[in-house]
């Protein structure tokens, strides 16, 4: 089949923000609930705390984020809903009143598009909340709901809040707080596919769907992707799938997957032994074992070679989320191990997303420090904020590294090098993950116009050897570069 | 002060709708999901059944309620809720789904309008529910909720649902699916308020306000009303107050309030000892004793003294509700009683109520009996439906007995007369409620201009001695008249 995804997608910069920890506004606004209970922005998070992050401080930041290059944004979820991170939905058509509900998002909305970045949302649709209305009416009035058959109800009573009787209901991983739709249910696949509609056509441009495998109904995924894709043929389809994504990726469901599986790659290739077990050792990621080059092209090869290309081009790249430690923490804040992973981030096929305050340094262990409050700019990283604009302003204008072709070139032990090549347009990509500096001697095959004219981004010596098509390189210790 | 109440309430006949009872739509609609477990249409209701009465078979039943005269709607609560009466709001601004939502509410609210009927809705101001997300944020969240000050919590843990450990919230009665709204907390009180804005900017006529009297916050009413009489300042806000309400009835507040005070003395009077105490005992207005025409009018008397008279033409006047058991029902089915009450319900200052079916002959014993499915066709009383018909159409097209004078004007044991009165249109109402006809001569005194032209309502005989200005009547038995 001929496969199609969003062409804007490939040439975007993702910015992952969880609204509750990156902006504050400054000029509080109608309609926009005043909370109690607010940690201060600067202390560390808890499991239940808010810092009181709103939409109407993310447009504040919207110069910065332009700044910065970016031109798409995920949010986690941004709909009503009674937790911080608000995955436990309570109403899917409101946006919650502590980020200053659908007015902030709709002013959101088109204040983002005026500068042409698109807004990608979150979409739990695996599970509501005890509060969420269909499910609310199954606690209030128990098998003579009208709604009964919406979630899945092993026996009654039900117990909701207290954990020493059965809950008695079906719940993501059995979390009391998350039942789980009963999607073979017509109705409920219904009103769940309106919502997905209702939000594309105001105006989002795609969807984030969080954990989409857990969702078994046959040709749910198909009905959504051709019901969304019927009201914007370029609207993004994403899913959270951590693994071998194929039964997702085959064309009439997602246009990509939360590509963990590159992330664990490059992890273990450019983190190798520094990353801290603690980190890891429990995420559902595994960068683990250290990769040596060699390794690392094999284990590339293969990724490539899962999903058709047109997927690939299209996968939502990244090193952290909010589902996992930050990378520059899981590395011990070895600044080259950050760096060289952003290079692979940016060059590899896929949209790179950046988790927000990834690009000034901001540091977390696993959830829920992995969500800290974005810093004040005097305790920015701004090294790590000036290679991050450099590595977004190259990907976003060399259209090989949006859609050019990806080329194995060479791998020793640590050294691995790549080509990405559109039409006129040849990049080659160098990493090397050693302690030493490494000369590497590289033939450059017919197939492949480069000019060697020049250092797009990175410390290296290079030569290049038109007649011969050879490309000799001395690259630093734990160096990377991008030649073209 | 000088008090201003809306004009058109004086002219109106309402008419209230329990909505899951009343009708069911034939031709479901999109956006109407389909609930399971509806009790069959013709059960008799149960506390949590739901029988599945939706907006857009009030649409359908518009014609019906036109031809019955009727030109103002009251429904009972239609907003989101997990409750059957629904009384229990889960989402002010989402209309229930059951119902149709906001799409069948509006189309409803344009329909209606088209007939130039009013519709007035129900606001639940004092008390949410526990899945209303800032109730349920609390749930969630215990003591570290953002909005734990939105209700009145007294002691952690909170047990929204476990009967045998103390709820720990205040709520309405006790009741704990019931939380009661801290109105002290300004943003609460602008939450409320703005709930009330919105639907009156929708469109709304009006609000019938439930147990407004639990709301103790000073000047909370007084900036309801300024609020909503600044939007459409012919909006209707008539409170549920069963008692004496000068409180509420003082110009800056109220129009009118739900008028148990006279729905009493009416029963008391012309139903009399024929009330089954079953009924009425325990309920929470008292109409006992049995009043005999002389007693009657010494307390129409004193409700006329208790209140400025543009509030009384504009209170709601009623001679039953889904909070009281059906009148029919408590007077034992006498045919006579009905009727007179409804006569005097039509004749007396300020806006009669037909409780949904009370026109069709419906019968109910108290709560949840007393709301009963409308009944098809073949089940109507056609005598009930027929005066009732004729009450509406005098009440609506004789100005008398919309802004006219009240005037007492003759009482013994069982006869009791009144005029109303404006500029050149006289009526004269006269009620006998004994076992026997009764001969009443009654002389009118010079202000009152009376031609004695005709029987607008009843059965009576009648002699009009213009030049003695002497009125001489029989009334058969249990039987009441109008005479222009």
């Amino acid at each position: 089949m001929d496969i199609k995804t969003p062409d804007w997608v490939k040439s975007s910069v993702f910015y992952q923000i969880f609204p509750d920890r990156f902006a504050k506004t400054q000029h509080p606004k109608p309609g926009l609930w005043q909370p109690k209970n607010l940690e201060p922005w600067d202390t560390l998070p808890t499991p239940q705390g808010y810092k009181g992050g709103d939409l109407w401080g993310v447009i504040e930041k919207l110069d910065y984020l332009q700044e910065l290059g970016v031109n798409a944004i995920y949010f986690t979820p941004i709909f009503q809903s009674a937790c911080n991170h608000r995955y436990h939905t309570h109403d899917y058509y409101q946006v919650d009143p502590m980020l200053g509900g659908n007015l902030a998002f709709e002013a959101l909305l088109d204040a983002a598009h005026q500068r042409d970045m698109k807004v990608v949302l979150d979409g739990v649709f695996n599970h509501a909340s005890r509060g969420f209305f269909f499910f609310n009416d199954i606690l209030e009035n128990g098998s003579h709901s009208p709604w009964v058959d919406w979630f899945r109800i092993i026996d009654w009573p039900l117990s909701p809040y207290d954990g020493s009787k059965p809950a008695n209901y079906m719940s993501w991983w059995d979390i009391r707080a998350l039942p789980q739709f009963n999607h073979d249910n017509p109705q409920v696949k219904e009103y769940l596919m309106q919502i997905g509609e209702y939000w594309v056509k105001k105006g989002i441009d795609g969807w984030r769907l969080d954990v989409p495998n857990e969702i078994k109904t046959l040709g749910f995924w198909q009905e959504f992707r051709t019901r969304i894709k019927a009201i914007n043929p370029e609207a993004y389809i994403v899913g959270e799938i951590w693994t071998d994504a194929r039964e997702w990726l085959d064309g009439t469901q997602f246009d990509g997957v939360m590509n963990y599986l590159l992330t664990e790659k490059i992890l273990a290739f450019v983190g190798g032994d520094r990353l801290l077990d603690i980190y890891v050792e429990s995420a559902p990621y595994n960068p683990y074992p250290p990769l040596s080059a060699k390794e690392y092209a094999k284990k590339i090869d293969k990724i490539l070679n899962l999903y058709p290309w047109q997927i690939q081009l299209t996968q939502m790249n990244l090193l952290d989320s909010h589902d996992t430690a930050r990378y520059r923490t899981v590395v011990g804040e070895d600044p080259k191990s950050i760096e060289l992973a952003t290079l692979l981030l940016f060059t590899s096929p896929g949209a790179p997303s950046i988790y927000y305050g990834d690009e000034i340094g901001l540091a977390g262990g696993l959830d829920p420090d992995c969500r800290r409050s974005f810093p004040p700019e005097n305790n920015w990283d701004l090294d790590v904020l000036d290679y991050h604009k450099k590595l977004i302003n190259l990907r976003r204008y060399c259209p090989a590294l949006c859609t050019g072709e990806y080329q194995f070139i060479f791998a020793n032990q640590s050294v691995y090098v790549f080509a990405r090549l559109l039409e006129e347009q040849t990049l080659i990509i160098a990493v090397n993950i050693s302690e030493q500096a490494e000369k590497v001697v590289i033939d450059l095959n017919q197939t492949i116009t480069f000019n060697g004219e020049q250092i797009l981004y990175g410390d290296v010596e290079y030569d290049w050897i038109q007649s011969k098509k050879q490309l000799n390189l001395i690259l630093p210790a734990r160096s990377g570069c991008i030649l073209e």
